[in-house]
């Protein structure tokens, strides 16, 4: 069994006017059924982790938030950031948390807002990252591309440990079309997904070595987390911590150090990154139309949505309004109680423009 | 001078959701400035008629909005229809009323829901068909045809009378295309925009020989409207009048007769029958996007709508909310409290299917 950890940050400014600063896409039912990012994440981590052994970090903002949609969750495990200070603080934060509970612990990070469309094939692959962290590797889970995606880092993958396990040899900056073409042709590429499995001593012991004031500051906030000088601890030493993302804190070095290795995630894996992307994965109906949320249904024999003569299209109902499109193709519609957004679907990476646009102008609306 | 009447009637399914039943489209600005069609047909109105002559002939469910969008009208000059009895009726109760007042009269019908983009031009032609109903002949006002449109009835024009002054030999419905081509191609014909000059005896005498019934009903209806009998007369009598259109009541005997003629119009006509043609009448950006409605304007640096690499868009903002299109080519965005629509602007002819779903379904918003 494992310690969950599900870091919930970031807004998802091309998921906009759905996700907002405010409002971040991981507290959506984005999934097909009415729960949302978050409760599927801990949903499908429930076969290898105790709720117990949940945690999740997030920041002030959307710590009630998740408090209400977790409510089984215990709240001594939502870990709190007085402030943004990157993943590597954050991720590292639960990592000395639950090492002060229990030091051999093995634990793994999964985002709180993807979605996996194989459960029971997820549960195998961290069965085996499980493995590979007990050895005392650092594991992370790379998901075999379907693509040539250029919005993700990759994970160059060397010989075979055991089993599934290879080692990662490099971690690949977002390539470039040709180069992603090229890593996927090669077959020894794996899509970077932020997923680590690791014993949180090994992992301590490579921030130590290589990010040690951040490792020593960590330590001793985790020291006084279940003390009554949490909060005086934490608001002394958090704002002193590097701001440093945790594959460059951590994880290149230790690949360059052989720590690092991998098991390939076959299981239908998908960020939600946009509506185009959350069309994809989510059940559409026979002419491809995608409703997505829990308020697609019927209220009162009132349709939510009214779909004529469309194909191809995502419909996001979030106002109880009704939408209405005829004769759509491949379109986009997001319905918000204050925005409503029409958006060709090969045009779904382009959202954040609009954000970028409204932010300039000081729209709150964002 | 004239005596204006405007009939008010007709919800308009093809401007849904924006017109809707409880809400026709002549209340809505569709003007491109803040005066809704009811407004700019009064307005457009004035150089040929005082606001003392101006009648609007409407249904219960419509007077209130209009007594409000026009404070200046005289009360007495909002002729309620207790019932729809179709156009004949409607006209013919205005025509006895304008008698009853003034058996000299010439008045002028013209819908309240049309836009005409020269008014100079439009006043030019009204006094030209004024002196040909001085004549004694019933006068149309036939549109100039800009296309073989097969959604209008055409007029057949014959000899001239006088100046521009044409017989009107025949009536002819909503024709084929390859008729329409053909009548466009021939020059001999106007479109039916159901405007009418004429001597308010005139059209009477022509109402009792072809519609006795009819016009003995309206005659004792219009006895007893300036009277304390005016409820009582018009309950009783009303709901047993014919239920027939003027054309089929009258004109088209009339014509026959050789009593129709026509001045054709040439003064940029549009009877706003869709949200494709409403972008094509009023004033776009550079890039084609026509934005209707006053609540267009900014509100406190807010935008109302936010166009990016859009072009040939008709978006509707009428709910107060942010309405954004990322990457959308000729496509209509209409946003109201309750429901929003979108549509391709060449389907803008099917936004009735749309209504006509609902209604079977007993949505009530339409």
């Amino acid at each position: 069994m494992l310690h969950a950890v599900i870091p919930a940050g970031g807004s998802g400014t091309r998921l906009w006017p759905l996700s907002r600063a405010t409002n971040p896409k991981f507290l959506h039912p984005l999934t097909g059924t009415a729960e949302t990012l978050i409760q599927a994440t801990v949903a499908r981590l429930a076969p290898v982790a105790a709720l117990g052994d949940t945690y999740v970090v997030t920041g002030v903002a959307h710590a009630p938030g998740i408090a209400r949609q977790l409510p089984d969750l215990p709240d001594s495990n939502i870990l709190i950031e007085p402030s943004p200070r990157d993943s590597c603080a954050a991720i590292g934060l639960a990592a000395a948390v639950i090492a002060q509970r229990d030091p051999e612990a093995v634990m793994g990070s999964f985002a709180a807002d993807h979605l996996v469309r194989d459960g029971a094939r997820f549960v195998e692959v961290l069965r085996d990252a499980e493995a590979g962290a007990r050895r005392g590797l650092l594991m992370t889970v790379g998901i075999t591309p379907t693509h040539p995606e250029t919005g993700y880092g990759y994970l160059q993958c060397g010989k075979t440990v055991d089993g599934p396990i290879r080692t990662v040899d490099e971690f690949k900056e977002k390539p470039s079309l040709d180069v992603a073409t090229e890593y996927v042709r090669s077959g020894r590429y794996l899509w970077n997904a932020s997923m680590f499995v690791w014993r949180v001593d090994v992992f301590l012991k490579e921030l130590r070595r290589q990010q040690p004031e951040l490792h020593d500051g960590l330590i001793r906030i985790a020291a006084a987390w279940d003390t009554a000088d949490r909060d005086r601890v934490l608001g002394e030493i958090w704002p002193t911590l590097p701001k440093i993302s945790v594959d460059y804190a951590v994880m290149e070095g230790a690949a360059a150090a052989g720590l690092v290795a991998t098991v390939p995630g076959d299981f239908g894996w998908n960020d939600v990154g946009d509506f185009h992307t959350l069309g994809d994965v989510l059940p559409a109906d026979d002419a491809g139309n995608v409703i997505v949320g829990d308020s697609a249904t019927l209220d009162g024999g009132k349709p939510e949505v009214l779909l004529h003569d469309s194909a191809g299209t995502v419909v996001v109902p979030q106002s109880g309004r009704l939408v209405a499109a005829l004769g759509m193709r491949d379109v986009i519609v997001v319905d918000t109680p204050d925005a409503v957004l029409v958006c060709p679907r090969d045009r779904a990476q382009d959202v954040k423009k609009l954000v970028d646009e409204l932010k300039e102008r000081g729209d709150s609306r964002i």
